[in-house]
């Protein structure tokens, strides 16, 4: 078994390479280059059989996760499925199962057999679920996950005793909110004993390389309130993180890094610049980031706030956002809106990074609409199902088609474009 | 009559930025010497009977208005009254009226006894659809509205044949998509005569100081496609529109200046910096900005995610943008969702301008939050009907309430905020 990282770093192409490369539309050598680099990731284990290859990181395409996953109070695997399915039509980039209801291995299984993205987890879910808190419990289910096929796994390396300690140094309003990062500062603390994945992180490293798991380094310090944004310890877990990227690159396994979070739009660009630095280009993954704390109900919107600026800066992977985030599970049309909200940030992004092709989209939807083509319109539009469904409804009573030439209920005869397109022909 | 600038400029304090000052949270006299400086304004014509005095412009609560208006496919003024529900029920700041189908005036009026927000209109609109397009009925229908008690009104000064001259030397994808920009072109081209409301402004500051009209000077050369953005006809307007600024501040009539529309969001910051330069820190006014051209159907997002960036930049005001932008005129439901929209992005500017109050909401809600108070956080929400409405149809199968205490069904017993909170309380 060789680590797509390993065989960058031996000058070989990998079909996944390849593919990136075909997707891109970038040369082969460059995504290579990026992934000996270490600023490109490839999350792909060899063992999750119909996945797409997919890149993330620096010159590429912004990507956009979704998680899906039951709770104890929505154990259903089917409505996951159904998840599944709407975050793939919606196109998402990559999915993780953050699943902590019913048999989690079970509905594991079903998640990656129908999932053709690069599906990701946090295993330490499964270890909390199923009681095997120990050093051993946790490495076990890291080597299970990885067994069935997961492509990348979030991993909290950056909860330790230092970390902690910068915590009670400067206490904030919000504690820990990420699961995972709680799960470990309780362990931690009670157990008296450093963080077993930070402890024996070249344990991590080698069932990493066996199966070519990406990892996922987590900011389970991520600030949950805009007030507790660039702390003591949310640094300090960066700081950490940092070290590890550049152990796993020597290892030979690739690494993306998670981000925030809560955090206020002025501090967004220079949280991911420094993040940039310290974790030496890593591919950074942004939870949002969240602007504002007030708005449950529409936090899908105030994520592409902070994921357009964040990516703009550099951000590279964007784990969505529902409506329904602070407030309950997502429902499938909850997945679809978060999705597309996630991606509407990352194409805004695209332009600003100069993406190959991000332009176009919007050269092509703007003669569609100097044309007055509404069938091209909505064909370019980022959900065409919605773009059409509002067309018609709303298309006025005197019943325009979709048709070329035809104006919409909004100016009706009296359309902006067609006027001055007129008079500045004379 | 005095109008609210005149008061300022000869130190009188008037009932409105007493007002303003109280809802605001700042000194009487802060708002007075902004009205003097004419870096606010207070859009308020005394014949709107039962209007709130709203401020806008700098260190203030970055405002929101809602668009609403029959079209000839919609003429239906009931229709309008109900979206005027909605954007005063989603707590818009202010409201335009931007009717062209049925019987306008008949329309106007009943939207104005009906508002209790400063209500704007574009005139020309009304010009158009009867049919009034000579310099002399532009004028009329301008003082006509006035009459009726409108508080702003967007007035397309900068249509010349200077700022054509530029569209004509640089074409564009999109040419001119405001409605009363492009008709004014045509008009100019077509009777091959100057913008009457240009050549004889002093005509118009002589309403507006009759009523104590705020113009609001229209951008009609405002981009409608990203690659379009920041070109010679758009600065050149912008250029006239500071010079008539300055008339408009010695006449004692109050300012706002109205901007983009298509915007790439690297270029966003920028724009709104040389408005404010070019235009003296008037109030800026926008529309979006869009950062992108593809997602109609969510430009209620994408303006959130441009209006966020340029409120942060300096702008003062944001029109919302409807989920049906491009697509057809919006339904009630539209307008609450464009306001809400769009209140979040004023809000998380507002948390970077330093408005007073701003991260105050935010650190209630995370109080409330890691209090696990359901109850609070949805009464705390930027919509709480939404939030209820989430939280209960998902709460889980375990029946919780809205009590203090209760996890919610995302992470059920495995809340990080619970664990971690404990964990280093001990």
């Amino acid at each position: 078994m060789t680590t797509q990282r390993q065989s960058a770093l031996k000058g070989e192409i990998t079909p996944q390479m390849e593919e990136v490369a075909r997707d891109e539309g970038r040369g082969t050598e460059d995504i290579r280059v990026g992934v000996a680099q270490g600023v490109i990731a490839i999350p792909f284990n060899p063992l999750h059989k119909n996945c797409k290859a997919t890149g993330i990181g620096r010159g590429l395409k912004t990507k956009v996760n979704a998680n899906i996953g039951t709770s104890a109070d929505y154990p259903n695997v089917e409505e996951e499925l159904k998840k599944l399915k709407a975050a793939v039509e919606a196109k998402a980039d990559a999915l993780m199962d953050l699943s902590t209801g019913g048999d989690i291995t079970a509905i594991r299984r079903r998640i990656i057999a129908d999932c053709p993205l690069p599906l990701g987890t946090v295993p330490i879910y499964q270890a909390i679920v199923e009681d095997r808190l120990t050093a051993e419990g946790m490495f076990e289910v890291v080597e299970e996950q990885a067994k069935d096929g997961v492509d990348f796994m979030t991993i909290h390396c950056g909860i330790t005793f230092e970390s902690i300690g910068r915590l009670k140094k400067q206490p904030r309003l919000m504690d820990v909110v990420s699961r995972g990062g709680a799960v470990l500062v309780k362990w931690i603390l009670e157990n008296k004993t450093e963080n077993p994945f930070y402890q024996h992180y070249d344990r991590l490293l080698e069932i990493a390389l066996k199966y070519d798991i990406t990892l996922s380094l987590g900011d389970g310090m991520r600030p949950g309130s805009i007030v507790d944004a660039g702390d003591q310890a949310q640094i300090q877990e960066l700081i950490i993180l940092g070290d590890l990227t550049k152990r796993a690159w020597e290892a030979g396994v690739q690494v993306i890094i998670e981000g925030p979070g809560h955090v206020p739009f002025n501090q967004i660009e220079a949280q991911i610049k420094m993040q940039k630095e310290i974790c030496k280009g890593a591919p950074f993954y942004v939870l949002g980031p969240l602007p504002t704390d007030v708005a449950p109900g529409y936090d899908h919107i105030t994520a592409a706030i902070g994921g357009t600026l964040a990516a703009s800066a550099g951000a590279d992977f964007l784990c969505y956002v529902t409506p329904t985030e602070h407030l309950g599970l997502p429902t499938p049309e909850d997945v679809k809106e978060g999705v597309i909200a996630s991606r509407i940030a990352g194409h805004c992004a695209d332009i600003v990074k100069g993406v190959p092709g991000a332009r176009d989209w919007d050269v092509e939807m703007s003669k569609a609409r100097k044309a007055l083509n509404w069938g091209k319109q909505i064909q370019l539009a980022i959900d065409p199902v919605k773009a059409r469904e509002i067309h018609e409804k709303r298309k006025g009573t005197r019943g325009q088609g979709l048709g070329t030439g035809d104006v919409c209920s909004m100016c009706g005869e009296f359309c902006a474009m067609k006027i001055s397109s007129e008079a500045l022909k004379k």
